[in-house]
């Protein structure tokens, strides 16, 4: 149903550039998931250097992971010069619902940006799509957490924020939900342990942005495609995990996995539905 | 004398959310070892942010390594609301008497600042204590090196700091010393090729403000704990290097240490003695 | 010819301290990398800083990859202070030409600050030299890529830009090209794979300080020395590879490798000419 082969050469024939305001936490990561996966990363969040960059990039990553006064005008300046260019951006919105200023940051990101991709946990996607709200730091809050229960409303609410917004709607967590106005994909790939390793969900947001760009004529599919690579990779990378390996063996062991990933592969462990 | 049992399940069990104004060197490694230990950090260091994070977190670590003009304030902020919350608050003096403008930060901190921990090497918290002095680097200096010879001065020293400021000093090296008003801890776990990776200090000070914070009732004996697991995940990791393996593998195999770090593994590896 | 031997010694005896002015993208990498080679590493960005740290150091390495309006007052400050006291500088003109501030800010600190290395790719340091051009981000341009047919009107290129600035030139690629006024050294050590970790530029030109400053007595061949170091650690660690180990293994492999590395291995792998 998803041409993993097509989508994942694309990203390797086309190195997408990908421009990313991103935190300092997990940079690093970010660059060497993009590496891994096929594209080209650059970073720059100076006011005076966005517009620039943004514009011999083919993408634009947007994470409010650390945010402040310097940066968050530079993340409305680049998100502007990518529409113009017609550049594909994803929000990350780290953290919102946890402070005020990361909540106000990503709702007015929404309304000047016109985001292709908005990717977060369920806390955050319903602190952007409300506009207030608590969560756990950077986590999910429990009384947020999508079962079968209250998959279809969660789906629901995904559907009209994609409406409202124009963009696909990534929720990522154990079940993760990919929405746009007309389909929804259900992923069941991951493993817990990904949860004890800082930056999952900024590298994958960094590789989805990756994947969006060098795949212009389905970013629907190219969304679920990346999704479905970061969770399979983490399966991958569980799988090679020795008696003495942790946490930061196994952020190494999925950037690697990333790197080795098949068409393959993704065909045989893809576990998801389109509904 | 310490129980490790009870403050390891505390931090696993507690999951303590720590908030950490710090250095963009060893962030990342910082918030792996505080997922391997069982906590959860979130990062924040804009001045309109601090506030509101450290106030849905359990405890707040502050690293001067990489201050700046605008994160210096946020130090202040926070660590003035975490003190109105009752959280317990740490301060890691990167590089105290390598400048003024370090050595003054930190001076000011401990003056509008209630720590409950000030953790850094002998170079650090010297400069601190007298407002002035000259380390090398981030490195304590040979000059003040802890020895059998001056082992009693050192620990009077700290234990009159420890009066003065109210927090629990640990000064970490070959031998660390770990003291409050009425008691003091000698640790000799660690292994010297540590110091030939960069933030062991920094990650040390993450796990213990997350140790700290899921043991309110003995803040001392966290620290302790803290120390030495950090000292015996050295050991461990150390013990688990190929012939090929150097300090980068080391840095990912103490984290991974951490990981896997169990209550039986710390009371059999653990060298204190409790003054 | 050259003195692997001494050079090495050289920095693991002295344990030159380096102030590195960097982006935060690959500066923990940049740090493990200085540890690894026998060095010691310092960050410090902030204006009031700056000064003070270079001052205590033996050497700086102004990298311009994350760039803002606050550090970018620093570089200067910091360049001018090393000057004074006769410390090595070395710049690393990241994405020169991708951007106008970065070139603005590349040509504007080697007319201010007199740098002993200038280290970055072709389309950079063309960038750096014309005072305009367009890259392809952080990577270098096709066009400008060095093969048997240009290498000769790049070498002349190099050697006229050295003795325009003074410093020693370092283009590093597939070929490496160091120059000064009177030498030039062709290096052919490296691995094609190194292009898909984030930061080998960043590490080399942070490695390439450490050897400067501790071989004040010939900086060619110290410069030479490193990016031989740097390449022939490449090969070591992609020879280390597994079956599964991607980019983020080979990265620790490469700083793994520094930190083992001999004169003899030196002796034996370096794949070098001085014309």
């Amino acid at each position: 149903m998803i041409n993993f082969e097509q989508i994942l050469s694309n990203v390797r024939g086309n190195v997408p550039l990908v421009h990313n305001i991103t935190n300092y936490v997990t940079v690093n990561d970010c660059a060497n998931i993009l590496l891994a996966c096929g594209g080209s990363p650059i970073m720059s969040d100076d006011a005076e250097d966005v517009e620039d960059i943004t514009s011999i990039c083919g993408g634009l990553n947007i994470n409010i992971g650390t945010l402040n006064k310097n940066t968050i005008p530079s993340m409305f300046l680049a998100g502007r010069r990518a529409n113009e260019l017609g550049h594909p951006v994803l929000l990350d919105p780290v953290g919102a619902g946890a402070s005020k200023l990361r909540t106000e940051t990503a709702v007015n990101l929404i309304r000047d940006v016109r985001f292709s991709v908005i990717r977060g946990n369920i806390s955050e996607i319903k602190a952007l799509a409300q506009g207030t709200s608590s969560t756990n730091g950077v986590d999910a809050n429990e009384a947020d957490q999508v079962n079968a229960a209250n998959i279809d409303s969660v789906i629901s609410f995904a559907k009209s924020f994609s409406e409202q917004t124009g963009a696909i709607i990534a929720i990522t967590g154990p079940t993760d939900i990919i929405v746009d106005k007309s389909r929804t994909c259900l992923i069941r790939n991951g493993h817990p342990m990904m949860s004890k390793i800082t930056g999952t969900g900024c590298m994958l947001s960094a590789m989805t942005t990756a994947f969006v760009t060098a795949n212009p004529e389905d970013p629907f599919e190219a969304v679920c495609a990346a999704v479905i690579a970061m969770g399979l990779c983490g399966e991958i990378a569980h799988a090679r995990l020795g008696e003495l390996d942790g946490n930061s063996s196994y952020r190494n062991y999925i950037i690697d996995a990333v790197y080795n990933l098949t068409a393959g592969q993704m065909e045989e462990g893809a576990k998801f539905e389109i509904l």
